[in-house]
C-alpha cells in the first residue's frame, strides 16, 4: 500500500543510507559477524556522513532534525539489505534521547560533537542478573562522596557495553524503602574509569553484529558533573523513552520481515523441487500472500503509529500494540519465509537463518510481549 | 489510536445513524432475526433520513454526496449496537454502484427517487448452483427477442432475493465459445415479471437478519431499457466493484471485532467465577490485550484503504489484502472473546453467539481467503 | 493408524448402532433438528436394542456390560453419519453413573429398568444463574423436614430439562460457612412434583438436537428416598465423574472432526472451481493432510486415555489434556474444512455447518479449556 | 499418560544411557559446541558400552537386539539431559538400516565390528547442490571400469560428512532417460580414497555438534565390492528407510519439547518478576499446561507409531503424519517455553536457546512438511 509518512527530505537522505550501507556494510558483514561487532571506523564513517548525529542541534556538529523518520529509514534500509547496523540502532534511538533531553550545557558541549561524528559509542545499563528489567529491583549503589558518586554494582545483558566509551548506569542513590522508584539516578560511567570492568561477552542466538556485555563497578568514582539530569528522577526518564524504544523494535520487525518475503520470492523463483520452480506451487503463493498481507497490516499500524510519535502524540498502550503486534507478525512472517528455502534455510550463510535467528529476540527486549499485554490491559480498563 | 478518516460531515452523520439504530433498530432486533429480514418500512424509514440515497445525486432524491466513508460509519454504528442492517449493507456497497455507474438517464429517472426514498429494494444474482462464483461457468442465457430480451435461467446464494424490487441479473446473451467473458450482460428483472420466481430462502449459520434466495427465470421478457450498461459488458463492470465490495466487508469485521471486545471486556468486569470477576484473571487480561492489538493494526490498515479508496487509488490487490488480514483477525479475535463468556457465549441471546456466527461468512463471500491469496500472489509476480 | 481399543463385541456393536442409526435417526434427524430434541420413541426404540442400558446390571433390565468403549462406539457411529444422538450422550455418560453408583437398591429397583427400556429420560442439575460451574457459590437448599426435603432454587443450562423424568438436583443441605463443598446433596426431583417447573428453552448456537432449559423448585417436597447417596457428599460425588465427563466430550470431538475431513474429502472431490475439482489444489490437498495429522495425533492421545479409562487408572490432569487438546483441535480441523465448501460451508442444509456450530461449545462445557489448563498445571506442580 | 512402549529391558538400557550421557557427554558439551563435533573417543566409548551396535548379530560384535526401541530410549536420555548424541542418531537410525539390509557375507565381516564399536563412522551422501531431496536429479555418476567403479561428482549437506570413515553414495549407473529411478546405486566411499575429498564444512543455525559437510568425487575407484546391495536398486532401498527417519526425527521432536517443558517449569519457579516468581504468573501456568497437552498427544501418537514400526506395520503414509505433527508441535511448544525465559532464553548459554535453534530443522530434514502433507494427502485419495 502507498505509504504517507516520508517528505522528498526522507527519501533524500533514504538514498544516502542505501548508498552507504551497499559500499561499506554489506561487503564487511560477515566479517562483524564474526567479529561480533561493527568497527569503530564503520561508525565514524557513518558520523561523517551525518547520519550518527541528524538528532543533534547544528551548534554541537549535528544536522538538527530531531526527526524520528530519519531512524526509520535507516533501519529499513538495513533490512532490505538483508543486514543490520549493529549498535547504531541502540545509540541513535534508546541512547541518545537521555543526552538530547537531560544533558547539561557542559555535557552537550563535552559529548555532543563525539555522539556526532560516530567517535563516541554508548551503551545504557539497566538490567542486572537476578533482577531483569524491574528497576524496582535494581541494586547498583551510587553513593555521594563530595563531588563523586561512588558506584558499587554489576549489570548484564548490556548491548554495545564492550565498545562503549559512554555508560549511562543505573544507579540507587537513595535506599529509602518507601520509594524505590525516587531512588534511581542516572550516572554516565566513562571508558578508563578505575573500578569499571567488561566482564563476559554474552552469547546470544543471533543479533551476531552486536556484543551484549556484562559490566561490573566497584567503587567506581563517576564526578557529579557526569550525573546526567535530577538526581532520583531515572525512573521517571526511563519511562518517558520507552515508547520509542518499543516503536524502533516494530520497525525492525516490519523491515526485517517485509525483506524475508522478498528474499523468498527470488529464492522460490529460481530453486526447482522436482522439475518446477518452488514459487509455481500453490502452497508458496498462498505462503507469501499471507505473510504479504500480514506484514502490510504491520505497516499500516507501524506508520500511523511513527506518524503519531513525530507530532507528540503516541501513548504508551499504543506503542505496546503496536510492538506486540508487529514483533508477533515478524516470528510468523519469519518463519513461514524459511521453511519455503527448504534445508538452505537452516544455513546462515543464507540470510534468511539470520533474520530467523535475529528475529526472536524482538518478542523479548525492550519488554516482553506479556509485559505488552500488561500495559494493553491496563488501558483498556482491566 | 487515533483516527484521522473522518470529517465533521461524516461526524454528524454518525450521530443521525447512532440515533437511528438506537431508536429504530436495537429494539425490534430480535423480531427481524426471527423474521429473517427488516421490514420494509424501515428501508423507508431509513431512506427518510436521507442515509440510503447519500450517494446518489440530489437531482433523482439523493445526498449528491457519493463519499464511501458515510457507508463505513453506518456499518460501524451498526456494529457499535451489535445488530447489522440487514441488506442495507449490500444494496448500497455492492448494488447501488451498478446504477450509479451504468444506469441510463432514463432508468436514473424512474429508479434512483426509489432507490433514494428507500421503497425500491435490490438483489444482484450472479451465482448459478453449481459454478460457484466463477462468471465464466453463467448458464443463465438472455435471447434477445426485439424489443425483449428473454431470459431463462436460475440464480442462489442471492442476498435480498425475497425482498427484492428490482434484481440485476447476469445472463449470458452471446454463447461464443471463444470468448465467455464477453458474452455476459446485465439485465434488471423486476418484481411481478411473469416467469420470474422465488424459490426457497437458505437457511444460513448466521446472518439472520437478511435472507437468501434462490431464484429461477422462465421466459422471463426483459424490455432492453431494463439492460444496465452495454450488451457484453457485465463480466468488466462486476470486476469493476470488486475492491469495494471487499472492502466493505473488511469494514463490518474490523467493527465487529471491536465490538466483540468491547461486550467481553464489560461481561468479564461483572462476572465472577470462583469469587473473582473473571476481568480480573490474567488470562483475559492478555487474550483481550492481544485481541486488541489486532484489530488496531487491522483498523489502521482499513482506514488507510478506505483513505485510498475514497480518492480511486486503491489497487485490486490491496483491497484482497486488506480483506483477506481483517477477516482472519475477525474470526481469531470474536472466537478469543466469546470463549470468556463461558457458556453464555454460547447462548443467542447474548450478542457475541451472532457475532460468532455471523462472522464465519466473511472468509467465504465477496472472494474466499484462498481467492485473496490468488490475487495477492498475482501482484507479487508469483 | 490402527486402533486397538476395541474387541469383536465391541465392533458387534458398532454394527448394531450403525444400522440403528442409519434406519432410525438420519431420516429423521431433520426434523428433529427443527423441534430442539429427538422424540421419546426414538429413546424407546433405542432402549429396546439394548444401547440404553449397556452398563446397567443385567438383573434390572440392563445389558451388565459396564464398559465404557460402548460408550466411544456410539458417539463414533452417530459423528460417521453426521448426527448426534441428542441427550443419550449425556444421560449414558454424565447422569447414568451417579445411578450406578449410588443408587440404593430400592432405587435401582424403581429406575434400573426405565433407565434400561429407554423410557426414563433424564437430566442433571448443577448450574444456577450468575454461579456457573463453581459448586461452592450453590444456591438451591434443601430443608429436611420429616422424611421430606422441601427444596428452593433455580437452575440453568440443564440439558435435556424440558424432557427429563428424572433430575437429579445439586441442593446445599447444610449452609455451615465453614465447609461449603460438605453441604451438598444430590436429590432425584420426578417429573410432576408439586412446584417443580420448566422455564425457558435457551437457544444455544448449535446442538440444535438437544434442549437446554432453566428449572425452577419452589418447595418441592422430595421425599428422603429419592436422595442419591449419601447426605454432604455430591461434591465428592460430582468431582468423581469428571473425568468421564471429559474424556467424552473428547471423544465427540475426535469423531466429529475426523467426520468433517472425510466431508471435505468427499465434497472438493465433486465440486469444481474454475474449472478443477477443488481437491486437485495443492492448498486442498496440503489443508487436509495438516487436518489428517492432527486428528490422528488426537486419536492416538484419545484411544490412551479411554484404555487407562476402562482399567480405572486416569488421572483427573491426563482427563483435562484430552479435553483441551481434542477440543482445541476439532475447532481447528472442522473450520479448516468447512473453509473448503465455500459458500455452501455457511448453508445449514451442508452438515459441515452443523459441525461447526455443534464443536463451539465442546471448549466451553464439561470445564472450559482455562479450568483444564488450571488443573493441566497444577499437576506440573505449578 | 503412562506409557506401555518399553519392557524392563528398554529400562535397564536406559539407565546405561542416562549413566552414560551424564557422565560422558553432558561435561563436555560446551568444547564439543565448540569443535562442532563430537570426538572420535567418545563414538567408540559408546560402541564399547554395546550402545552403538545394539542391532547388529552377535556374531559380528553386536548385541543382536534390532529392536527400534532402543533408539528411541537413546533419544530421549539425551534430550532428557538437554544434549543431543552428534551423529550417532544419524547413523544408527538412518545409516545402519543398509548395512543391516544389503551387506554382503563379506561386508558385514568387513564393517560390522568398526560399526559396532564405534570405531567406523559412517555417513550417507545423497543431496547434490541444486537438486535437493530430489533423486531422479542425482548427477553424480559411477561408471564401470573392471572390477572398479570410476565415482565423479559433489554432495552437499552431508550430515557427518568431516568424521565420516565410510560414506554411502547414491550414484548413477546407467543414464537410461526412461528410467531415472533404476539407474542409481549405492557406493560405499573409504576415508582415503584418492579423489574424494570433504569441502566446507557448513554452518548451521543450530545442531552445533555434528558437522554438515561438501563432498566432492574426482575419478574415485570403488572396488566394485563395495557396492552396497544390487547395482540400480538405490531408489528403491532408499525409500525403503524413510518412515524410520522420519519416525527418528519425531522421536527427537516429543524428547525435546518435553524437555523444554521440564526446563521452563525448573527456570520460572526460581525466576522472580516484580517480586513473584515467574511460575506464579497464570499466564505462565497456562502457557505450559497447553504445552504438555500437545506433548502428551505428540507421544501418544508417537509411541503408537513406534509400536507399529517395531511389528512392521508403520505405513509411509502414517510415519509421515507422525514426523508432520511431531516436528510442528515441537516448534509451537519450544517457542512458548523460550519466551518464559525472557531474556534469558535468547542466551545460548541456556539450553532452551539450544533448543530452539536446534529444532528449525526438524520440520525440514528428512522430508519438510510440506512434502510430508503431498504424501498425508495422496494417503486421502487427494
Amino acid at each position: 500500500m502507498r505509504r504517507t509518512l516520508f517528505t522528498e527530505d526522507h527519501e533524500a537522505f533514504r538514498e544516502l543510507a542505501r548508498d552507504f550501507i551497499e559500499k561499506e556494510v554489506v561487503p564487511a558483514y560477515p566479517q562483524w559477524e564474526e567479529a561480533g561487532r561493527m568497527p569503530r571506523e564503520t561508525f565514524a564513517k557513518l558520523g561523517a556522513t551525518g547520519m550518527m548525529g541528524m538528532a543533534i542541534p547544528e551548534e554541537y556538529g549535528g544536522g538538527g532534525q530531531p526527526d524520528y523518520r530519519y531512524n526509520v529509514v535507516l533501519q529499513e534500509e538495513a533490512a532490505r539489505a538483508l543486514v543490520t547496523l549493529s549498535t547504531v540502532r541502540t545509540q541513535l534511538e534508546v541512547i541518545l534521547p537521555y543526552f538530547l533531553h537531560y544533558a547539561s550545557e557542559e555535557q552537550r558541549k563535552r559529548w555532543f560533537p563525539g555522539l556526532a561524528d560516530g567517535t563516541l559509542l554508548t551503551a545504557v545499563a539497566m538490567t542486572e542478573p537476578g533482577t531483569g528489567s524491574d528497576l524496582a529491583g535494581v541494586r547498583t549503589t551510587a553513593r555521594l562522596d563530595g563531588d563523586h558518586y561512588v558506584l558499587n554494582g554489576a549489570k548484564t545483558f548490556i548491548t554495545g557495553g564492550m565498545q562503549a566509551d559512554l555508560v549511562i548506569v543505573v544507579a540507587r542513590t537513595s535506599t529509602d524503602p518507601d520509594n524505590r522508584r525516587r531512588g534511581l539516578t542516572l550516572l554516565v560511567v566513562e571508558d578508563g574509569m578505575a573500578g569499571f570492568e567488561r566482564g563476559r561477552e554474552l552469547e546470544k542466538m543471533g543479533c551476531k553484529v552486536q556484543d551484549t556485555a556484562e559490566l561490573s563497578f566497584t567503587d567506581v568514582r563517576v564526578p557529579v558533573t557526569n550525573r546526567l539530569g535530577e538526581e532520583g528522577e531515572a525512573f521517571s526518564y526511563l519511562g518517558h523513552n520507552l515508547p520509542q524504544e518499543r516503536l524502533t523494535v516494530a520497525v525492525g520487525s516490519v523491515a526485517q520481515a517485509r525483506s524475508a518475503i522478498h528474499a523468498a520470492i527470488e529464492y522460490t523463483k529460481t530453486r526447482k523441487a522436482f522439475g518446477t520452480p518452488v514459487a509455481s506451487f500453490q502452497n508458496t503463493k498462498f505462503e507469501l500472500a499471507a505473510c504479504s498481507a500480514e506484514v502490510e497490516a504491520a505497516q499500516a499500524m507501524l506508520d500511523q503509529a511513527v506518524g503519531e510519535h513525530v507530532t507528540g502524540e503516541l501513548s504508551g498502550a499504543d506503542a505496546a500494540r503496536v510492538k506486540l503486534f508487529c514483533t508477533e507478525m515478524q516470528a510468523r512472517v519469519i518463519d513461514r519465509c524459511l521453511q519455503l528455502f527448504g534445508g538452505y534455510g537452516y544455513m546462515m550463510e543464507y540470510p534468511i537463518a539470520r533474520l530467523y535467528t535475529d528475529a526472536r529476540v524482538a518478542r523479548i527486549y525492550a519488554g516482553t510481549s506479556e509485559v505488552m499485554k500488561v500495559i494493553i490491559a491496563k488501558s483498556l480498563g482491566l
